[in-house]
């Protein structure tokens, strides 16, 4: 089945925001009808370069009930700065998540401010997450590796007041992953036969 | 002062997995000695560009007490697939989740293994977050919005067990984020002068 929701929707044109409004109501509207076509699956695939440096492939995903290919092979890499024993030739897997976080949230306010007639002048944000490097570098075992807390300041200039905005950021999924956490699994395969 | 780790560590030059291990251990023992040092802050720029498009700038830290220049601005682009309303010039935000995730794991493993002595000849790992899209559009208020799970199989040729990968797993900070969640405020500015 090659139906897609960029065909259904080939309609109207109304945009706002740069979001084709009508297309992501009639998206809205598909995937209420059917929800078994509501689930998505994001995939990418990690590659370890040298030391510190590694990159990300990304080329498909699953949705609408098949995998969908991506135009082109999209290549994330990271590195560290040269204080972290890097050649800073990329951003680091935990500045990474920041413009995972960030980009998230400018994408939700845009796509969601859009359908609800939100016109949008301009939107961006600075954040900061603050970790405490004793426990990334096992040096206290009480200090955890990973941000103890994440400041993000949106700058928004846009017909919604305060109160609506901050309701547009909350249903952003990296957010809301990022807030309330979410089950990882891990697998791994050490090419070593499993023993009976 | 201008001291950094980097120049505290010109002394060996002993690298294994490319990660110089004897610098390493002289940015634990440093951080282990002045732990007033060890507070990091990374920082993002988040800038909307249009419709789904938007870039993330990353050109500096703070670190050792003091703000640390990259030695370029790294830029990190987002944007959709044509399904989700995007033009597929970038992987999308709740995509560079995935990358942050695996390539912090791929890092951690490789530094913290390296500072152990563990060789690795091959590391890659391929990942998937699954997420109902009825959360994220609205269509029922009991889904969430991020994802309900991710699971990574990690594809290891080292000099270390099942075990022990999972132990260097562990340590990764994107991981604890993500399965500890970690607090996120939020603060907008609208433009508007605020009520006194």
């Amino acid at each position: 089945m090659n139906t897609n929701i960029s065909e259904i929707e080939e309609t109207n044109t109304s945009t706002l925001n740069g979001v084709d409004v009508q297309a992501l109501k009639e998206t809205i509207a598909y995937l209420g009808d059917n929800p078994e076509k509501a689930q998505f699956k994001f995939r990418a695939r990690n590659r370890w370069i040298d030391g510190n440096r590694n990159e990300t492939s990304i080329d498909e995903f699953f949705a609408l009930g098949e995998n969908q290919e991506r135009a082109k092979t999209h290549v994330v890499k990271v590195d560290q700065p040269a204080l972290i024993l890097g050649q800073d030739t990329a951003p680091n897997p935990v500045e990474l998540l920041l413009a995972a976080l960030s980009s998230c949230i400018t994408s939700t306010v845009v796509l969601h401010g859009g359908a609800d007639g939100v016109e949008i002048d301009e939107l961006s944000s600075e954040i900061e997450g603050s970790m405490n490097l004793e426990g990334y570098m096992g040096i206290d075992p009480n200090v955890r590796s990973g941000y103890n807390e994440i400041v993000l300041k949106l700058k928004a200039r846009s017909s919604a007041d305060g109160d609506r905005l901050m309701e547009l950021v909350s249903k952003s999924p990296v957010l809301d992953v990022l807030r309330n956490g979410t089950r990882v699994k891990i697998d791994i395969d050490t090419g070593e036969e499993e023993a009976d």
